[in-house]
Parts: structure tokens; C-alpha cells; sequence
């Protein structure tokens, strides 16, 4: 069995880890050698950044050899997590074995904090794409970043594509776009694709910054990674 | 306070609920007069159909006047939920006084057996969309349907376009268009939009009476009700 681990952490942004799950379930109801599971630090439910609350699957003990990893971000909380030493020890210990290591949105950072991002080419949310030049990783403005087994999605959304592409890649086109077909995954956004001449960038710098403010407040360790 | 409440039934779609979940939530940051909830019969946790779990909010009860209403699709438990009189029941009680009554993919069945969408253009999930007669719908093949208070999204990741739209019409294109650079939605299928010249409709129509027949195993009501 390959096992999919989706790394769930208090503060997460819900659709960075649906999204994605959505699409490898049904990658499992395809492929059944392909499974899902929702893996956290202990059992019990964990309240994501608004109303959703989850429950996982298993503890990160009980996963200790999955085929891939998705770590989903967020904005406080995900920061906070930058120096959970719990959460990057399993990351390092079972990255090494796993043939995928992918994030969505902030989740990069994790990757990066963790070690796992060191000289690749990557992306995270459009607001967060430099701070990945703080843990080595060479940010890339792309819908998804595929390098070796490591693969980053953009902001929240491109969970879904990114999760495509690995579908393809994992079990072939057909069963991709079987996939796709199965979600109706057709999208029209009702205004149009973003124009990122319009993208508030002086809105999400100042949301970024009392992020960083909030979350490196009496964690000076994390201060010091950041480098702020 | 005007509450958006998620209707939450073991067996249903995640990103059915979760895709627009996020979008409203997100509408709850920048506009905090809404807020959304996650609501279902019980108290504690629910498995949806793949792994992931969510516990809910609150019960039906405790929302006896939600401003707005939506209701997740899924399979075989979506049918089951067609004779379900407890959770039609509080569709039909609160949609009275709802300013908005929605559906993603199908849902819109479940609005449909709560008699909400009698006489009203709607739409659901690709290879159902012919059953939304059996409650006197019109069905429309389109991404989204607005008809009155009532929307309908198509298959599962439709809920993020339809819930799109309902942001810029709940509080302006601007916000939706902060919505949609929040969560950086700017699709890009790896494998193009859906050629619907190639989609597996005999795959559907076997696995749509498959389902058909199991939901209505043992469930006389329901048969009678979708005339099979």
C-alpha cells in the first residue's frame, strides 16, 4: 500500500489539505494502491484557521514510512510551526523514504524549515514567495514547482492542480483525467482569472508582516530563522 | 451576525463542503458581519466518504435561522440522505427565511426531495443531472445556477466558482476578487479544461445504478421517490 500522509496542525487552512486529499482519494478509488491518510502530532480533533475542524486518521508514530507527504499552510499558525521540532523531526526522518514530498501554500515553508527545500526550485502563496530564500530553497512564480520528489503548490488552490499533475505523473493521464472528470474540475472563476497587476501587494505585505510580528513574538528562535 | 451554515452527513464529498467553506470563510474575514458554521443532526465527528473526518459546530437545532444554507453532495450516502427527514426537515423549516439556499454537486438532490427547487432552473454533478426532474427542477448544464435565493453548483469543485459568485454578489467584486487572490485561485488544470467529448458517460451511468440501486436497498420510500 502507498500511503499519502496529509500533515494536519492546528491553524492550517483548510482547503490547502482537502484540495489535494480530494483528488488522491480519488486517485484511491481508481488506483486502490494508492491511500489517504490524515496523520498529526496526537489523536483528537484539530481546529484548522476558521471554522473547520478535523480529525486525523493516525499519529505521526503510526506513519513511519509513508509514500508521500502534503503539508498544507496557513499564516500564524503555520509560521508557529517553522520551529515545532516535533513536526519537522518526522518530516526529516520520513522524507528520506517517501517518492513524494509535496506542500501547499506556506505549507513550503515547513519543507524548508525542515530542511527538505535546500538548493531545489519551489513556490508557496504569492505573498510568502522570497521568504523561501531563507531556507536555501530558489523561488519559482508557477502554479506548481515539481523538483525530484519534492513538489510545492502555489497558494491554497493550486493544491487541486498540483495534486493533478501528481495523479498524472503517479498512475498515468487517463486515470488523471478520470480524476478530473469525476470532480468536475472545470473552472470557471466567476471574474476571471486573477490579473496580478490588480494583486494587493501592499495589503498582503502588511498582513505578512503582523503575521511574522505575531508569531516570532517570545520565539526568538524562530526570529532568528526568519531573520527579523 | 449573518451565519452561513455548512450542512455536514456522514458519506459526503469533502471538497464538496470544505471549497466553498473556504471562499466564505475567507468572506467572513474581510466582512465579518458573516460568519460560517459547520452544522449536522449530532454532536462529534463525521466521516465523510474518503478519510478525512470533521466534527461539526453545532446542531440543526442551534441554528433555527441561518441567513444562508449549503448543502454538500456525495454518492450513495447523498441518496440515502433523500429520505432523510430529520435533515429535511430543517432545510425545509430554515429555508424559508434564508436569503440564500445552496446546493454543490449533489446536494442539489437533497434540495430537491426538501422541495426547494419545484419549478426552478438548478444544476448538480454532470451524471446526475437529468435526476433533478424527478423533483420538478429544470437542470441546466452550467457551471453554477442562480435562480432566486437558490443556487446549485455543478460536480464537487464547482462549489468554489458558485461560492465566487455568491461573495461578489453578498458584498461586491472587489471582495470577492481579495477572496480569490487570498486564496491565490487562478486554476490551471495540468491537463486543460474538461473535453466533455471525452467524458465517461457509460462509466457513470454503470456507477450512478450501482449507486442508485444500493442506496435504495431496503428503501421502498426512496425508490418510489426517484421512480426506479
Amino acid at each position: 500500500m502507498k500511503t499519502i500522509a496529509f500533515v494536519l496542525y492546528p491553524g492550517l487552512t483548510p482547503l490547502d489539505l482537502v484540495g489535494p486529499l480530494q483528488v488522491l482519494s480519488n486517485l484511491g478509488f481508481l488506483r486502490p494502491e494508492f491511500e489517504t491518510v490524515v496523520v498529526a502530532e496526537h489523536p483528537g480533533v484539530v481546529q484548522s484557521d476558521s471554522t473547520l475542524r478535523i480529525e486525523p486518521d493516525r499519529t505521526f508514530d503510526e506513519v513511519p514510512e509513508p509514500f508521500g507527504i502534503v503539508v498544507p499552510g496557513g499564516l500564524v499558525p503555520t509560521l508557529r510551526a517553522l520551529t515545532d521540532e516535533t513536526l519537522l523531526g518526522w518530516l526529516r526522518r520520513v522524507s528520506s523514504g517517501a517518492d513524494v514530498v509535496g506542500s501547499v501554500c506556506t505549507g513550503a515553508l515547513i519543507l524548508g524549515a525542515a530542511g527538505l527545500l535546500d538548493g531545489r526550485r519551489a513556490t508557496t502563496h504569492w505573498a510568502f514567495l522570497d521568504l523561501l530564500e531563507v531556507f536555501g530553497a530558489v523561488p519559482v512564480s508557477q502554479r506548481w514547482v515539481a523538483d525530484g520528489p519534492v513538489f510545492t503548490a502555489a497558494g491554497v488552490s493550486a493544491g487541486i492542480d498540483a495534486a493533478l499533475h501528481l495523479a498524472a505523473t503517479l498512475a498515468g493521464e487517463d486515470v488523471a483525467r478520470q480524476i478530473q472528470f469525476g470532480i468536475e474540475y472545470d473552472p470557471h472563476p466567476p471574474l476571471g482569472p486573477l490579473n496580478w497587476d490588480d494583486a494587493p501587494r501592499q495589503e498582503w505585505a502588511a498582513a505578512r508582516a503582523r503575521a511574522v510580528a505575531a508569531a516570532t513574538d517570545g520565539d526568538s528562535e524562530l526570529a532568528r530563522r526568519l531573520g527579523v
